[in-house]
């Protein structure tokens, strides 16, 4: 049984109650089992997962579930969702309203319905399994991808160029190739993308929950987003997502050469 | 004869009316006059800082005014209006809801009030000559900068490792030393600044524009903003943001070693 968009919002709702009371209230977020690096986990982000698990587990008990923060269940069932209940941890931290909430449903590995939502800005975005849809303060519309017809003209986001260790040569191709690039919106890049503001996101190093809700939602719009080498995306790693098929192809090329 | 928060908001709901309803519609925004780089000018940004011209003249035909986008005006006279339309023209055109509307108002050359307006989240900055507030989605509170005793422990932001130039060796001395750091949101950061969420922001090459509303946002918050020698930030250029005394002067040592 699939759930419908009643059931999303509910389950965005639920991890909302646990997140945005806890946005900008100074709560310390240092991790501190993790010595080295930084890698926050705060309360709302272990409290809003635990919300999400209790209401499908209620209501889908034969579906898995995969999480950032808990112990999967049932990887292997037909349906699993995956989770990643405050993805931009670091935009969360230090208050900018870019960080979402992750909810993504996977069958059989293939990702087909997700929402991202952004409790501060209350936009929510959302694929069914057939479309996508966007809704906030101005407003609900379907999301439709930009088809930016070359690469010169492209808006391009990534986190930052610090997360590509031996792949920054390959992503500098990229980036000095488009007509704008900005850093630092995580997850909001995605959901920008699909709505046709953005043309493209280069990253790596995602987790599965970095990505799961964000498959269908680009797809669902018209977008395409795959791995570098072109493959499924549902298992992370690194992660191109454009809104066009000359964007994407231009950046595959580029990345590969 | 000085304005009160209600003309401030006055001119901020006339920006907001230019700004907003073209915010994500997907206009052509490349600047035609401009051949190198990339300087986004929107019809927005033009229409809003004529709409907060005609209110200042209309109330306070005696004050001056300094604008991005059209003439100055009067920039001898005792009292003198420094506006910026849109602040993050390129968070603007990729849809990013971190731009904002600077309106600042200085006596003899020292910033004294100041307003950031960011329509789409509908948070409001303000500095009302003593003090500065925070209005928004969440409520309304002062607004008072954190105080943070270390560099290690600080949150930085700035624009983009690119902005630096030649500067870049003595931005990175600063970025290597804090606990975490982020780039992209141009005015948001100096107005978390003064929220308490963010400990330091560092740039170069701002124009008296960038700047203007920001001083007392931040100074009336109890934190610290000047030139990376010390000096006043009025003219803008390099520029230093410090939520406490600590972290500004550990930062400056830094940037002058």
């Amino acid at each position: 049984m699939y759930p419908d968009r009643a059931f999303f919002n509910r389950l965005a709702d639920a991890a909302k109650a646990e997140t945005l009371p806890r946005f900008r209230t100074g709560l310390d977020v240092v991790n501190k089992e993790q010595k080295a690096g930084f890698d926050p986990v705060t309360e709302g982000d272990r409290a809003a997962e635990l919300a999400i698990r209790a209401l499908v587990e209620a209501h889908f008990p034969e579906h898995g579930f995969l999480g950032e923060e808990h112990e999967d269940v049932g990887l292997d069932r037909d349906l699993v969702w995956v989770v990643d209940p405050i993805d931009g941890t670091r935009a969360f931290i230090s208050g900018v309203p870019v960080w979402g909430t992750l909810i993504g449903l996977q069958e059989k590995g293939r990702a087909i319905m997700g929402m991202m939502d952004q409790p501060f800005t209350g936009e929510r975005y959302f694929a069914d399994g057939k479309a996508s849809w966007y809704s906030g303060p101005d407003g609900e519309r379907q999301l439709r991808t930009r088809d930016c017809t070359s690469l010169s003209d492209a808006i391009l986001f990534t986190t930052s160029p610090h997360i590509f260790g031996a792949d920054l040569e390959r992503y500098m191709r990229v980036q000095n190739s488009v007509r704008l690039f900005r850093y630092g919106i995580d997850c909001y890049a995605y959901a920008l993308l699909a709505a046709g503001h953005v043309d493209l996101v280069v990253e790596n190093s995602l987790k599965p929950y970095d990505v799961g809700a964000l498959i269908p939602i680009i797809e669902q719009a018209g977008g395409i987003m795959t791995t570098w080498d072109g493959g499924r995306p549902e298992k992370g790693g690194r992660i191109l997502a454009a809104g066009s098929k000359a964007v994407h192809e231009a950046a595959m090329e580029l990345l590969n050469r």
